[in-house]
């Protein structure tokens, strides 16, 4: 029952690489899926995908940290267009998942870790290299304070992305969400909380106009 | 007590013309700021104005629909690389304060009225002139469909402006920005609700990055 | 302690086949409730069936996908009435729970994959053979941006039921439930959360009325 | 600026009336919606229609409870197809939007008002009239009991309208939406708090099906 | 460290019996109290007592349903006074605890099972014996109708318990909580979700009032 | 349309005199039943009774503080089973309301203003006198702190009233609500916010059982 | 009825001067509590008071910012221990309540406005200067980014107030309040949304220990 | 990929000793960090650390009640300056990591074991002697009423630290959190929900200033 409809000519459409979110799939729909794209020699990203499922599938280059797998990516374009940067050691995840993202469609990011603002000298040590990046993704959980200091100081896009790392009041990324959205520094959009898929996404939508112009 | 301590560097650390939001500011505060800018010469844009309160200021231009005033506001730039669509006749008032926000600052936005998906012909009709623009904003309340559906066919960077329109499950915007967020088009990203100034930012911070290039 | 009083004449009552609940039940209950249903040669419905309980029950026709077992189904009336139409791949449990529950009263339905509106060209291209049904059941999660599309297309019932699907701001279904409820699409209404029991049974009772007519 | 598009085709395309929801629209845009149906001589519903504004509307036909108003109503078509029942007083200016709306689109609706069931015999003594019905419209708010008795003794459509009425932990009426969403009564569905108007328009749905067939 | 300190005059001076919540307790501390009340011959009632635990404490008398445990209870007074009213299958733990906590201290609880309203005749049979006594404990998940409907007929000390049984909109008994608390029944009063023990301490009260009398 | 259907039988079948709450019913509604009260010589309670409204009815004794009014009330029965606590000045409305219901119904309870917790030694020195009561009602906002004070040193029957007192995180009554339902003192049950009426209501089911044994 | 219990020994007890929360207190209790206060020539703070009514009492010292007026304050003892900062314009009413809560005890407090995470430099240039305060009292509203970073750059204590500045996401500031809980900066503790009076309290509460040491 | 950037200067800058929060860190991180700490000789304070990954690193004094470990702590201070005082049994997990940053910095903590409101006499029989601390920890869950007639009684430093303790209204600590919030008693502040480390620093800032002076 209920075969996977899958909509490959969004890549074309949107002009970004064929995507899967795993979670919520059955094995035998994310493997019909890769066996398809295998046929078709068309590049394909899973996310969120069980590790202990990757190691059953075959031929795919799976980074455990992000829980992501790839066959056929992009080569890189490099443009250097794209930072992020991220709050603590446990917003890592969600970071990778972005710099995954970005890589498969030809954009290594440069990755800024661990520059929350509780140690205000790490992070102002950083700004300007960071500032010098066509798009920033923030990525923080708890307060989420990071986004709003690096948006009062980044010209450029910057995407921030909640994540659901802390405890009580951290709410499972609600707070952070919610701190982003409400946060002072104008221009800053926001993705849904573990976004690191959709940040990724957001800039490349970005990175098309800009290297199309 | 409490002197305004105006960040008038801003604009040009980030790029975007001064703004001030009114809401939460008393007369003599947001006088204060105007009669400074005035000295200055410098544009400044008042976004939450209180339509009393903006006839008690002088010389300002205001628009009562978006409850914004400027006073030297820059030139239009006529990039045509910015489209605002909405959703229902009820979204007008942020989508407004959208395309004032991005007329302060040069750029003239392509307006689309009252494209809500449950009549989707209307928006069947206009989506390739939608899709053409480099920055879609969406503006959209209640279930804020129309978000899902523009993100799903237009290339460029799509921004959703959930609008506390609507009642009881509508929550006062709540339901759209969540809805936005957890939208199954990749790569959209959000504002907080009603922030039709963040969205109109957000673009101008997409537009520097492409007219820099 | 505590047997089940169960209440054999409901489905006379109002006309929908006997069916149990099975979360929240004892193994033990639910046994008795089977085999008191098999004595009296009763149809009979289980549904959030266990699979590792299905295994150890007698005789039931047990589906995996939905977790639902039945005896004694009623033969298919053949009425062509109900058409269930889904978003994304990760709805397709709960659609099946509604199907079965509807093919256990006699009436099969139309199934509709894969038609979320972030890849519109997938639904327009069936919008027409969906209208053509008496009861619409869209089953959709995350942002549920279809039940306002096909809410707005179709004229006959349409009935939205919100699915647990997606993670952060989808909140567990909460978010798309309260987008149907607050839809543009005049006339929708709602079942809770991940339940196709409910529309399949509110289907039923929009048949009878017209099948009696 | 910010013309209305209005729809009109969609009543042809749904089969229900052309309506308008005023909230949040400003005069000019209801007069002008006004003036187009009156200069089209097409029917034309408003609702949540402000009584000062109504009074300087010309030749409606204005109801202040349910705060609905009309031009070019439908005749009756006396199907007694539907019954909208209210468990208190409260309730009635719900109860009357749905009964108008109906009445608009040419079916007169039987009310049955106070039934809650905290005075159960009231209630019992209409049930077996309440349940004669095609569809029934249970109009209830605070703890929405009424729903769940209604949906498990009526044997067609029952389609519960949460209200608003009641204090502190009736929340504005989610505690009504939540219960009636959660009802243990099968096949009962539900529209957003104080739609009266959908739930109308539900049973405009089902009724078409009907009447057609 | 944090030797537990055991306010054993408690039941004493409000005339109920020493009992002790085990969740959140170490397995250490619960044998302590156990060993501290065998060694005083005192009467104890554990509750949320895991049966794992519950097999390795010496000399308890243990029921699983509901998970408690006790030690001396009081002998059976005969009072007939109290009844206790569940709604469905899945409420029976609860009410189980509170029959068990009424037993430990002396009373009997008539039982009621599975008469939701969803089944009203069901209920109505019985209405006249629950109205008979003079406290009355209704547990009821999902809508928790049956309170209201309690309420309104019977003349005596109602109280509600609502649980957590039921999915999505049931919201793990919030709904039900709320449903109770709004109900249209006067002077109904309510425990916290699930706290059959909370009911059977407030009849405890009632009765203590009347039998001194 | 809409007129009232009033259960005059209520009172009779759970010995609480006639009720009325006024909030949500129009003046129209309110005056026609008070004018059926005085036709039959009932008793009649008016709840949430506005001032302005009031002034308008004829021949009612009303009180401003708990905005009811009543005529025809039992003469005091001097009992002296009934004691209302509040924890601060702002709470004296709500204690108002249970004591005005109370006195409808013929019982007199003694008052005990001011007595929080933040100062212990004004609500140590009238534990005793409050705890001799058969019943107790404790009307508290904010933390709610006193109903567990209570709870844990008075033997009788202890409801609590949360009141919506307080600000931020009080959360308009629910904080109050949900700390009562969480509370350590065991068998205290709890009413809707800000719900006097119901507390009154529940003393006067307490005190029938007790009366009549 | 309802007398207000003022507990003037709380000022003895606890090391603060009297001080009374207007708000949900009548014209009356204030006037009788003022009058009380005067009579006894105490010292007496009253906070959330209205202008109009702070007009019609007499020999009150009013400050129209703050809504704070007093009798009798202590004279100033130049401690320059607490250092009072805010990240917005917005925020100023609720530092000034903070502030008047000090002067009223005898301890002026240094201000620091505007200093928001949004304009860096602002705040970096002002870091050193805050952080030689034996107390920080940090103000903020939105996404109150400015707690954390304060915070983690400043030994003393770092107290933070939330306040109800912002719209949408902001949500009346609860998500200021569940950011500063969440904050990633050690031994940041926090008052309820815009209670100045309270964190002024607080401040109080450390000083007592260090000037008795 | 992501090494830790880990901020050892932030001791020495706000005076709490290096401590880290190993909760969603991998164990090659926290190994990594202790390895790092153990070569610099530097105290380090691992809190939120499983047993299971605490049993496989070397030379860690851990402490499995609050589930911290450390090396190089200070040496006792002697300063008698703190107590901790918990409501219930279930509250000393986090008690305990309050007292073990405290050890860890050189302040060992006078502990009071479960003195919670209901017990009225337990808690009165030690206020003295909580009330001569400096600085007074409560920790409580549920409905946290402890802060609040702690907070009325001591006149030092009072920190109150809800526990996630408790079901149903509990919500998980939120309600200790919002009651804590609200509470009555001037000048209390509050942590996150079972943030024992974070009112520890609360604590060590406090005292920092108190013995420098």
């Amino acid at each position: 029952m209920s075969e996977v409809v899958f909509d490959w000519d969004r890549g074309a459409r949107i002009g970004i690489g064929e995507a899967v979110l795993c979670a919520g799939k059955s094995e035998a729909q994310v493997a019909g899926i890769l066996r398809d794209a295998r046929d078709r020699r068309a590049p394909l990203l899973l996310t969120r995908l069980d590790p202990a499922l990757a190691e059953r599938l075959d031929g795919l280059e799976y980074d455990a940290v992000s829980r992501t797998g790839w066959i056929n990516p992009a080569p890189d374009r490099a443009t250097g267009a794209i930072c992020i940067v991220t709050a603590g050691t446990s917003d890592a995840p969600v970071a990778r998942e972005a710099e995954r993202t970005l890589a498969f469609n030809g954009h290594a990011a440069e990755m800024v870790f661990d520059v929350g603002v509780a140690g205000l000298h790490r992070l102002t040590a950083r700004l300007d290299a960071i500032a010098r990046h066509r798009v920033v993704i923030v990525v923080a959980g708890m307060d989420a304070a990071l986004a709003s200091v690096v948006g009062g100081q980044v010209p450029g896009v910057v995407i921030g992305v909640p994540t659901s790392q802390g405890y009580g009041a951290a709410r499972g990324g609600e707070t952070a969400l919610a701190a982003m959205l409400a946060s002072c520094a104008a221009g800053v959009t926001v993705t849904n909380i573990d976004n690191g898929f959709g940040a990724a996404c957001a800039a490349l939508r970005h990175l098309r106009g800009w290297s199309d112009g």
